[in-house]
């Protein structure tokens, strides 16, 4: 898809006159440095090739909203209050996002109002009676050390009239949404209805995704304490394929449309001689199917590892019931059973002896408290929602691309899913890393 | 059961003339403290409420031969072949004994010579090919740091003459067998046909279970690694039950007999509400039984941890098929499959909402490195065994019991099985932590 | 150290004639097992061989009154108030050992009225003008996650006149002292003090010590977390070791007067060339002097890790300056630097290369969360001194002997110290591990 | 600086004539995607701010060539020797970048004769005897389990002119140099001197850096790892802290300068108030002083945590001594003891209580293994080196910008050194986490 300039412009509620409290502070002492000038731009891609038309000056070129303070802001920091909210499944770093927030909202912009929502959208509506959470410095002290949301989450969307009479009733002017793209297609529909009604309320986004499918950032917060954790399985894999005659280590991740936690927990270990993933469909059958190249690395090797993205291979259970979550993601039918029962048949048939353990570590993925990169990478992310809400921005989501954060219009996330480029570096290292076929077929 | 004297007793192949290469080497500086006295014993049992007989002389009470050097010795440490094998499933600290009964041997006695059979009893069948490996302090230092077992293992008996036939062909003079209970009972077999054969082979045992179901021994290498492991799993639990309104988190661990990785894993993080062990049989039905205490429990607090052995309820299960495995282990029916459904009818029957999450880590328990702890613990155990061998000791294992390490006749510890007492203090302190009502019924 | 039956009696405040609530609810269904009988003892020794008089009757012998659960119990749940403090340096597990006490409080025996002291005994002083903190169930439920205590601590002892004077104002009925031998004295005085006045108030302790030198128990709480923290650090040094040439890896260790800590992480990693402890004298010149060992050691395999308690080698520090912190210890002298210049000097000397490499790990060692194993051991302890206050007794402290776990007299276990015995076997497996002389003579 | 095209140009041997054997091997059914073309480029600067003249046309700007397999290479793969050495001091993934190397060399282009040079560049020199070390599959298989380096490394260079005589006697074509700025000097040199020769061999660095402070790179390799570690000191002193009246925790972490580490473990654990690093200097003293600040946190909070860089404010300690290590790095006089110093003296003269605690992890960082992102890392930078050097590249490094993996001249980085912009989002990201002011003056 073609990235033009207007698809990387984000809303902003109106015009800053406010002195930033900061800059209140530091007064004489303040250096430019410290602000965004609003003509800053990070250029949208850096790859030559990639540039259409080579000519083209450089400040015609795409680029995003650098992100960060702004001396002037939009928001009196004294008088409003702000709102958190946090939707969707579990993904580690939740918790140093709403801690992020809320300290950089109370520390730094003197913001005093900061309430949570509990348990996603289903917080702004009444009849669930869930109460919201005031949310202070010292209640959100330590709790980047638990996994999960001190706030709760739920799948699934509400009413997003129900939720604006909400923040109407409750003098919300600031709304952070912590979610997938479904909450930020939520969150777009609150933005515009307030829009609509002239309610001048912010809502910025902090995506997430533990799949690391939203495209146009660099990666999504929680991924790589996400992998690491996978990694961990994935060597338990190796540890048990290499202790059993003929082993083998069957592990399905996360992964339901992109397979980057696969080929990222592989590559992590050094372990793995097989990666599936949905972006790069896979024979079982065959000379040179899935199958009987595994069997052949076992008579070679003795073992094997198979790592599996549970959205892969797909293809194979077309004749299996469908059904939907609540969220309205289609359930994927489950690729790591069938996997399992065939390899078990296959090595049966060619009367092999085969010890094959299946690991699914699942939800001990995305409970664990974020490491220390992504409690870093979120509290970051934080600061810049907090500057992007007070100086008007809404409709926007945060992100870092290339190293930097930006502003990205919410519009523009949604659109697609990241995946990985089957020629891309990413699936190369893989190839490399494990040895697999370029393809199975 | 009542233990005498003469069920205490090991076995020795003949009298110890050799004078230890330890009390060589030290010469006039050795004192008699760093020798285990042929005298000594410890009490097999010293809580008092057990002593049938309160008047009974305190040296006419059943003791175990303490571990540890003695002065004298059977085997010339320069002449003998040793060979190593480990038997059964994976359990944290199996590359730890190997690693210390090789330095121990190596540093200590001066042995040169020492081989591990390859894949558990199949490595001294010459069909299956497998061939041994020379093993050296080099080769052992670090394999530590790995799960596993450098040797490989698997499952199952082979037969024990065609095992002695090859000791004596490749002239093995002591063998160490680290495995389970069926293992144990193989090496009682390859001792008691040695000696027929007026083989002078001394067998000794280092029993292996990560259940912790041996009996008359503190506690089984590897438990404490696992059980903390499985803890691991609990508070994912936790965190997701918590994050999510009405959420249960149900984690199925190991335990086909006995409940104490459930127990101590509940209890080490302190986050179950709910135990269930194969102890302690449990109702499902009716307003004290388990669906229902469960569904009062998320109504008062909005959520559950509910923490499982697999072997628990196997009542349940009375009408489904039954399996056996390499071992000759009756295959458990699953009751994780079960309890998760009958969960989901229960609340959908009540027509509640229910997040529930089911957690089943398996084989991530026993895959990993054992923990320092236990590292000490595989050291001192191998340590014990090998003194034990070099003084002819046979059809004996090594164990600690009441914080002393003892011999223990092989014969003992495979009579039965030792399980979480429901009338014990470790029972009781979990439902004293869970606050799980004294039986479902 | 001989001990006789009185040695090991309890105080109790009076007859216990209340029902317990666990008893009252159970009803008909409760079963006798699950309650301690007063006439169960746990045999004080269980080795034949320290029994004086092997003839004497086994119920002769001193015994250990089981901890637990009581029928009838002292204090009326609903009446008493509840008090608990932490004192000296920290230790891991003393947070794990406050949720305990507060959860099994409430829960099992309904007491709501239960306070945190804050900041050690100063805590009772009103000068410092600490406000005393509420402990609820909530407020505790996830304090296990965090190392150090949530009620602060400091050292040094206060006027245990004015300690009682403060229990009396605020009605306080019981008191948990979490401290070590300076702490535990106190604690006596405090129960002493209330003993003169009359008042009825019981003081349980529960011994703290990283270094596990308190007698008469198994091993002290956090201990093993402490040594595999300091485990890390041995490996670490072992890294950094054998990655240089000639590279010394020198890591110091807690451990005032007993070598504990010093043996496990030895033992634990498997790494250490040489450990040295307080226990166990050593020179530093001559051939068979440690420089000289260390020395030979370096050039045979290149490299070598010594393990150093801090408490080890006083007699080489003989003339430098002695001073002593608020709690009365004698703080040591510099062992480490010591060593360090010597071992500098002493390869310089010979103009040998040396890659030396210092480690500390000192707090890092002592700050971290309980590991699963003490996590659970705590909670147990916790469980036991509530049972034992709750039962009237005073002057007392919970720990376990030979897995069980008893009550002890403060009076006992304030008497000496434990030490790692120089003849024993825990030093004999250091010796086998690591491969060092006897003695450094 | 401005960096120019020609500055981003690398050097190579010569022409690629050979077809690489994946091209072979895969036939026909490559994709021209898997390889780079020799026209592509990644641009040095994305941000518009930063482009000096905003109408140039893209294609003008500098551009980094990318990393990855050429189609046509320079080495005949089974012809060739390639060699690998680790240089200074250790960083976390140092064996996961050898195993890469040895793996992809081995597997992807078939290199059999692969060698290890000993201790840095010490094992090219005859009189340290150190011999070379085979580097198979097998042997590396698991050693990124192990932190440190299996080759061993040393500080300091050695004459080049023997290096080069060396690579000629042993045949070597291919060489790695894995190691921090003065060792790319040296591999320059080696690289230059060998081109004087005629000798037709690559020079390939892989800088290390565990300051993180190479230029023209998104971050080096094992630096989170490195800071990851660093932040469990930070919260260990958080711990202790906030576990005693006044308390302040002081952790030295490394820097020598560049503040990277310090700035990312404070953002990481979000526990610190204050970091100090070399780039922003600080008064001590005077109202508004780092001491006077100190004080009145601790004040108004009870505790204060401070993360210094090892460099951070050498100008306060310009009378003392100043000497050099054997790589010619200045060795730093040493701020913590200072500071610890002034503390104690500061508080102490306001008479004011203070519980300090000292945290000096230093080598407890740099031994551990690389954590799964770092792991991931180093294999996909020995993957592009591996490529690097098989097209010929020479006087190259290989790292990554702004996400993409490029070749970078070995001259361009050894110019400077990255710091922390005092004026750039990171630091500001600091000063936002932790409230500490502009500066301390």
């Amino acid at each position: 898809m073609t990235i033009t300039s207007s698809d990387l412009e984000v809303r902003t509620l109106g015009v800053c006159r406010i002195d930033s409290p900061l800059a209140v502070r530091l007064g004489a002492r303040q250096t430019s440095q410290h602000y965004v000038d609003e003509s800053d731009r990070v250029l949208f891609d850096d790859t030559l090739a990639m540039v259409t038309e080579r000519g083209v000056a450089v400040d015609q070129l795409p680029g995003f909203e650098p992100a960060g303070p702004r001396r002037k802001i939009y928001f009196d920091p004294s008088k409003i209050r702000v709102g958190i909210v946090t939707c969707g499944g579990l993904c580690p770093g939740l918790n140093d996002v709403i801690r992020g927030i809320v300290l950089q909202l109370n520390l730094h912009y003197g913001v005093r109002r900061i309430i949570g929502f509990r348990n996603g959208y289903r917080g702004f509506i009444a009849k669930y009676g869930d109460p919201v959470m005031e949310l202070t410095p010292d209640l959100v002290g330590d709790i980047d050390e638990q996994g999960g949301t001190i706030l709760g989450t739920s799948r699934g969307g509400q009413d997003s009239e129900k939720i604006v009479d909400c923040l109407e009733r409750m003098d919300v002017d600031v709304l952070f949404v912590i979610g997938g793209d479904g909450s930020m297609r939520g969150a777009m529909q609150i933005a515009q209805i307030a829009q609509k009604r002239d309610d001048n309320i912010a809502v910025v986004g902090i995506p997430k995704t533990i799949d690391n499918d939203i495209q146009y950032i660099d990666h999504s917060f929680g991924f790589q304490t996400a992998f690491g954790q996978a990694a961990l399985s994935v060597h338990a894999a190796h540890v048990e394929a290499t202790s059993a005659p003929n082993g083998v280590g069957l592990v399905k991740v996360m992964g339901r449309h992109s397979g980057f936690i696969a080929c990222s927990a592989a590559l992590a270990k050094g372990d793995a001689d097989f990666v599936l993933i949905p972006e790069v469909p896979f024979e079982l059958e065959g000379e040179h199917g899935f199958l009987a190249c595994l069997r052949r690395k076992v008579a070679e090797h003795g073992h094997a590892v198979v790592v599996l993205a549970e959205g892969a291979g797909q293809e194979h259970l077309a004749g299996e019931a469908v059904s939907v979550d609540a969220s309205g993601n289609v359930r994927l039918r489950d690729i790591g059973s069938l996997l399992r029962k065939r390899i078990l048949d296959d090595f049966a048939a060619a009367d092999l002896e085969l010890n094959l353990r299946y690991f699914d570590p699942s939800y001990l993925i995305r409970s664990v408290p974020a490491d220390p990169y992504d409690s870093m990478y979120c509290s970051r992310l934080a600061h810049a929602a907090v500057h992007a809400a007070m100086a008007g921005r809404t409709e926007t989501v945060v992100g870092r691309w290339h190293g930097r954060y930006v502003h990205l219009p919410m519009q523009l996330i949604t659109r697609g899913r990241s995946q990985v480029d089957p020629d891309g570096d990413l699936w190369l290292s893989v190839l490399e890393g494990t040895g697999q076929p370029l393809r199975f077929s």
